[in-house]
């Protein structure tokens, strides 16, 4: 689940109220199109050969910089990286479509916060809920059902959920050259990871689907379980409302450091969210990549910063200091409008 | 790094005074000979073709119990299931070899308790040292130094511990049996975890060598990382006295929820530390293979239970009632005596 803290409450207070109305984009072809040609969707430039650089030095072994296979690791943040994350990410928007459900089945949900106000599908009201109901409502829509019935929940919402803009699944809503780059680094040999401040459990549901990563290869914000036994004398787990690692900032290496046991080679994301996780990765030694995407394709996608003058972010800030940082330590920025080609794979 | 509650207690407590000076075994080689049959060390008996038998089932496509390659999952306990734990585990022998080169290194400590006892290797005075005596022993030898310090001081250590009745290093008393049950589950598409009570970063650094498990498939009792900057700015995790996770008990089937996120077909366990592991597995659906290795050889290696009549366990508690629930349950108990023709490599 999202961290209990100012995450959930700046991608509520921020993102929802101002959720756009943007028409979708016409005429997008489902059909997935992807050219022998690694990196097929990104256009020549300084990000694609960054890429195939450190994937040709990292698995020559006659290169100084060369990396055992059973050694390269690469971490991938999700929301903004991976997929959109605007207006606000889908695991909330989860919990938001979950809470009719909760009031159905037990209706005096109804009469109380922060139920009362969601079911009213009031966004502006919703942003405006204090900080202990909104723990409530992630409490109430993540924990207290068995580790199988959540999977259940979230099997069942994703092919039914539609992003606004778009009017698809959210799991369309992939980034096709970050697909490419997943494609690349597997078929050189890499393990690729996510590492999300997301609810580890809600993003293991569909990864393998969505980005062929098995759960395993999933690390998020995990939620604690609990060891129980069910009438018949079965045991089960429970979900229970502790967050065990916000995996965010700090707890990205953190986590990455409990999870997979190794620095990684390489690791993507696009916000101050992932600052540490780049920094630790392009700290080890040898090749170490570390990219960030940039968020300033108002046409095709959003843009939103504040770095480079980009409007402020409602959900995933990009500080221009990030930027900087990013400049002097030699990570790689990509520009979604110059260094993509096609966004999505149904353009 | 160990829970510090009861087990360490127990294992200190009972253990350590007790340490036999038992004569090492003789002429042992150390030529590992792994025939090309699977499980050439196992006498043929329920407990062989119980593995035989799951195997072949799990794999055949055309069999009801089939299982996809990706999840295939084995879970492995370590301490009594892949490496002898008695007189006591190794890592607890290291935290206690690691004390003279603290107090080399901060020579006040040696007029403080737990060292000043510590130092002097009266085992009987070390284990009456109270509880948070020997927690700061833990603190003071497992967390404080970078992970890429720990695993230095672990991998520096290893080769030149020895185990005192063998006279060998510990990584030489692993079970032949055990590792050919690995090698067979790898070479049918299983993924092999090890699922331990043990500290987490502790095993990852010999796993791969000694069991040929890559650190991402050791969980443990993690220890938490605090991240932070070096003078010169570079980023760093620091070990820090803080448990995630007691990997023992509820916690296996919780940390296998957290870190594999998928619930065994196969895991082995023997100790009623491993109960839940066991439980766990055996509870999904289709095949699903629990085992506990009974340690009912004082000749070969030890004997303790108290199952069976065999003595009080010093570490590695095998109850009557754990017994029994394996025999209701449809788990399998391995006799060492009965259903292993040679225990170690080197025999």
């Amino acid at each position: 689940m999202p961290s209990s803290d100012s995450l959930t409450r700046r991608l509520l207070l921020k993102a929802l109220a101002a959720a756009p109305a943007i028409p979708a984009l016409l005429g997008a072809s489902t059909a997935q199109a992807q050219s022998a040609a690694p990196l097929a969707s990104w256009n020549d430039g300084p990000a694609k050969h960054a890429i195939l650089d450190f994937v040709r030095v990292t698995t020559d072994r006659a290169n100084p910089h060369f990396v055992l296979p059973e050694e390269r690791v690469a971490t991938f943040d999700q929301d903004g990286t991976l997929w959109v994350e605007h207006p606000m990410y889908s695991q909330l928007i989860y919990c938001l479509d979950r809470v009719p459900m909760l009031v159905k089945a037990k209706p005096e949900l109804a009469n109380e916060e922060p139920f009362k106000t969601v079911v009213t599908g009031n966004l502006e009201a919703i942003a405006k809920l204090p900080m202990p109901e909104l723990e409530k409502l992630l409490a109430a829509t993540l924990t207290g059902m068995s580790v199988d019935e959540f999977r259940a929940q979230v099997t069942a919402w994703i092919p039914n959920a539609q992003d606004k803009r778009w009017k698809r699944p959210y799991t369309e809503l992939t980034y096709l050259p970050m697909q490419e780059v997943l494609t690349y680094f597997r078929a050189n040999g890499y393990k690729t990871y996510i590492v999300t401040g997301g609810g580890q459990d809600f993003v293991r549901v569909y990864a393998a689907k969505v980005y062929g990563i098995p759960v395993e290869q999933v690390v998020g914000s995990p939620g604690g379980t609990s060891y129980g036994y069910a009438k018949d004398g079965k045991p089960f787990l429970t979900k229970i409302p502790k967050l065990l690692l916000n995996d965010n900032n700090a707890g990205k290496p953190e986590g990455i450091h409990e999870m997979i046991g190794r620095r990684p080679s390489a690791a993507f994301g696009n916000s101050t969210g992932d600052q540490q996780m780049l920094e630790y990765t392009k700290a080890g030694d040898g090749a170490r990549l570390s990219m960030l995407v940039l968020h300033d394709d108002a046409t095709r996608e959003y843009a939103y910063g504040p770095a480079q003058g980009l409007p402020e972010a409602k959900v995933g800030t990009f500080t221009q200091a990030l930027y900087d940082e990013a400049k002097k330590n030699g990570w790689f920025v990509i520009s979604m409008k110059n260094d993509w080609k096609r966004i999505f794979a149904f353009e």
